[in-house]
């Protein structure tokens, strides 16, 4: 049996645009001597489309397209996630073969935790579904259905499914590719089936998906494996048989207890018109894994990528300090678009010192970027002017610290509005948990690209970038500095906040495991600081409240992912 | 049976706070004479306690302040709302009695719709529950239990139930109190029991709940009723045979077809030491209901002043321009806080006239309160020199009139850092839908107060508050002049807006119905500006998602109660 699984980069709300890439994907399928080609899961309105499938009107027209489809589906059946219309609404995938649409599997288990909110608007499926196609009997599921051991993929295998196809949208963290294929390979293990997980791929807003799609045999080796981070049509040519024979011989008793299982709809027998003649599939299509931390820099440049091309933007613009936060976010945004679409601005104060300006015009110039100058100084002096009436001989304090950050804010906005170009903020994730960062002002931007980006990550990540040339765009002194925001004189990160190695790891603890003050103090953390830290994360939701959004790369990001009263008492 | 309610103002995270208000309820119910003392819904978290919910020790500090309050409950019945975590987390009702927690009933309806994720945290309960006081049964509720004819009401009801009691958290939206109780008041004639409903009273971040208690006998009249939008001890007497004996001689098929029920949890038998010799409840204690905008008005006025006071803060600053939506904030922030807790900037610029600022200045004046003015003008000036170098001869557009707009915020920021006081902001919900403010700009602060308000409800609001006293302090010329922005000469919000009257009714169907532009034009409206306000309310969904949090009152605020892409391809 040979399958197409094709890694698709759709676009949410894109209803004509995704059409249109899963009619060349079938065609590409069909001339790659494919008999099923499988597409992500929502793949017509890409993912996450959330309240737009309260519009009736957008419900319809998703159909609408799903139809359309069905009509290039000849002699060849295409698996096409889409949102179903019926008594309520369904996660669904239309079986589309012979020119129709032939039946529609539901989701049966519906995510409502982290970022997901399906039963906000999805109904679950009840019934397990198989298709026959020349054949061979193919199990369907949809993303989350295959996460718990005991999903329809156990009644499929039991009514007789020798492959199972897995359409999936499922979100980017650290780490969590290598935890996903080391599940789908034991469900494949349990199960005794051949096993195929075709993902999305793509920036969505806060989201990435990573793609990954992969078909293992029934023992869960990969038979072939698509990259990382990049669309990709997988072809794999699986023995469908070996599963059923292995069942034969198979002497665990776990498939032979389970005699009672749910009902297992059957959608149909479905002829292809490619296989017996075909070519072998090409061999060695079988993809690694990223190195961990290079992973999460593909992420940032795929997230950043796509957020900007989705929403027509074709160029960016921030602020370069020389330090080490900016220059991530300068790679990243070259890495992702090109030298020629990235401007970055240099702001000097009275307080920025001749090091890191210099930095920050090597480093420019190493990556090829334009570089503008536009010095604050004299609209600080103004705005001192303007409220010196009111402020009368009150001592200077993190109110003028802050009109600093807010004057590069607004010349970075006035650029933006000025060209047209997207404003890129620089902030890491450390600094935004205890509001180390002024609203309006370095916060202020389109686009966040590291907001998730815990600090001692952000050296990781600009280590990475640095080793991937042998002659290395990235001034050393960048790095060996010691991290400051410049906003008055001699100011270092560590004189207000504890050192990264603690901050970072108080952080985990509280937002990423939800501990609370004496667990932390458990793990050795110093109690000052444990206190400290925690008061600064929960005062400062407001202000994560306005930042704009940035792509999640760790298990728990701030926005849709950790949702805190900003008004909350609670402490610890 | 001697009844009270606790329309408690419950502040989320605040265990010690809200455990104190409600020990001092359960003694000043036992005071009054009450068999039966309830308490809102998550009484003890405070609504929505949101991630919260997440972290076990929370759940663990919630459950021990529960367990310390039923030494309280001693010749009292106690209904205490609290999050039970067992094998999984629930919405529970803690039934306190005899000094010690006796019994829990599960909440069975989890709402995940609109502003609702309780699925996101609460598994469901599967079982109704009653509870014998006095000799009389009592059946348990909570919020959604209720809002659908076939909750455990009925199962209740069948199990002998004469009154239910239910315990709610139920958001604020305008028209919805009306609504509200039309459903309660059926809910009791159907099922032939007395009905109270003990509400939660208080704003929290986005919502407000506007309480109105209420016991209703069991032909769905209302025995007692507490007012709107304050805290209240309600206290009832039901008479709770008379509903026992209806049912004996009631004609109607509905409860009597129904003998299969589901099985009814029975909590305990409790003997309380009030009753029989207590003085009977005051007549008369039957609030009516606010008039529609007066109504809105009042939620406006608990919105901020619980935002402002459970986040600390004491004094709040704004711009005001003389226009009718910073009149409007300004009105609602001194019936909130008093005139000494407000201070109100004139920030003119070259395009501000001296109608507006002269009625700015007046308006201040009348409300009593401080008013500071702060010339924009050279700002505008150094922005435009430092700019130069980069813009050159490039013609004056967006980009400066953007510039004014975050030179204000910049200033009220300035003002807030230095005196600790919370910015509010003035911008209105038809113009938060067209993207018609500037990020970082009039959007620039703490609490967005009719950020939820379309431009005409704001006139209809205005006109509330200016003939509350027979000497309006509004100024009738801010109410009679065209809506100007006034970022450049002679502009008019209806130069590039259709008029607020097409734009309120576009905007009403496609926000707030999600209907699309087929179904808007066929209500008659130009299909021209139809295209015109979608596509603007499409494109500034980002300038939406960094905006500050402010008060919900239609049935569909911006934010978590619609949660559209920023990414988005689907237009109409």
């Amino acid at each position: 049996m040979r399958l197409a699984l094709q890694q698709l980069n759709a676009t949410v709300g894109d209803l004509a645009g995704n059409e249109a890439a899963i009619r060349e994907g079938i065609g590409q399928a069909k001339a790659a001597g494919a008999q099923i080609v499988a597409f992500p899961e929502l793949a017509i309105t890409g993912y996450p489309p959330e309240d737009l499938l309260l519009k009736e009107h957008f419900l319809r027209d998703a159909r609408e397209a799903v139809e359309r489809l069905a009509e290039d589906a000849q002699g060849i059946v295409a698996l096409v996630g889409f949102p179903e219309r019926a008594d309520d609404v369904y996660n669904a995938v239309a079986v589309l073969a012979d020119g129709e649409l032939q039946g529609i599997y539901r989701k049966m288990r519906l995510p409502n935790y982290g970022v997901f909110d399906e039963v906000r608007y999805f109904q679950a499926g009840t019934e397990p579904a198989v298709i026959e196609v020349d054949g061979v009997t193919v199990g369907l599921t949809i993303c989350e259905d295959d996460w718990v051991p005991d999903g329809p993929i156990v009644d499929e295998a039991l009514a007789g499914a020798e492959i199972v196809i897995n359409i999936s949208a499922s979100p980017y963290q650290a780490g969590k590719p290598a935890e996903r294929e080391t599940m789908l390979k034991q469900r494949a293990r349990d199960n005794l089936t051949a096993f195929a997980f075709c993902a999305l791929v793509g920036g969505q807003d806060e989201l990435v998906f990573d793609g990954f799609s992969a078909v293992y045999d029934h023992h869960g080796s990969p038979i072939a494996r698509a990259p990382q981070f990049a669309e990709h049509l997988l072809i794999a040519d699986v023995d469908a048989h070996a599963a059923r024979a292995a069942r034969l011989t198979d002497t665990r008793p776990r498939l032979a207890r389970r005699v009672e299982h749910r009902p297992v709809a059957h959608l149909g027998r479905f002829t292809t018109t490619a296989g017996a003649g075909a070519e072998p599939a090409p061999h060695g299509d079988v993809a690694e894994l990223l190195d961990p931390d290079a992973e999460v820099y593909a992420a940032l440049v795929l997230g950043t990528r796509d957020y900007v091309r989705k929403n027509g933007f074709e160029h960016v613009v921030f602020g370069l300090s020389g330090g080490v936060d900016s220059t991530l976010v300068a790679t990243i945004a070259v890495d992702a678009l090109g030298p020629d679409k990235v401007t970055a601005v240099v702001m000097p104060s009275p307080y920025s010192s001749s090091g890191t300006q210099d930095d920050a015009r090597t480093l420019a110039r190493n990556l090829g970027i334009e570089c503008l100058e536009l010095s604050i100084k004299e609209l600080m002096e103004d705005y001192d002017r303007t409220l010196a009436p009111v402020f009368g001989e009150r001592p200077s304090d993190i109110t003028e610290e802050n009109l600093q950050a807010r004057i590069r804010g607004n010349l970075l906005m006035a650029l933006s509005n000025k060209f047209g170009w997207l404003v890129l903020t620089t902030g890491n994730k450390s600094e935004m948990s205890v509001g180390y960062s002024t609203l309006y002002g370095d916060s202020a931007g389109g686009f966040a690209v590291i907001k998730d980006v815990p600090k001692l990550l952000v050296y990781r990540l600009v280590d990475v970038r640095a080793k991937r040339d042998p002659d290395s765009p990235i001034p050393e002194s960048i790095v060996s500095r010691p991290p400051s925001a410049e906003l008055r004189a001699d100011q270092k990160d560590e004189d207000s906040l504890p050192p990264y190695e603690v901050l970072d790891a108080i952080l985990l603890g509280y937002v990423e495991e939800d501990l609370g003050r004496e667990q932390l103090i458990a793990r050795g953390l110093p109690a000052e600081d444990v206190d400290r830290v925690l008061s600064l994360v929960d005062h400062s939701e407001y202000k994560r409240r306005q930042n704009p959004p940035g792509i999640k790369v760790t298990s728990k990001a701030f926005g849709r992912d950790r949702r805190v009263p900003i008004t909350n008492r609670y402490r610890g």
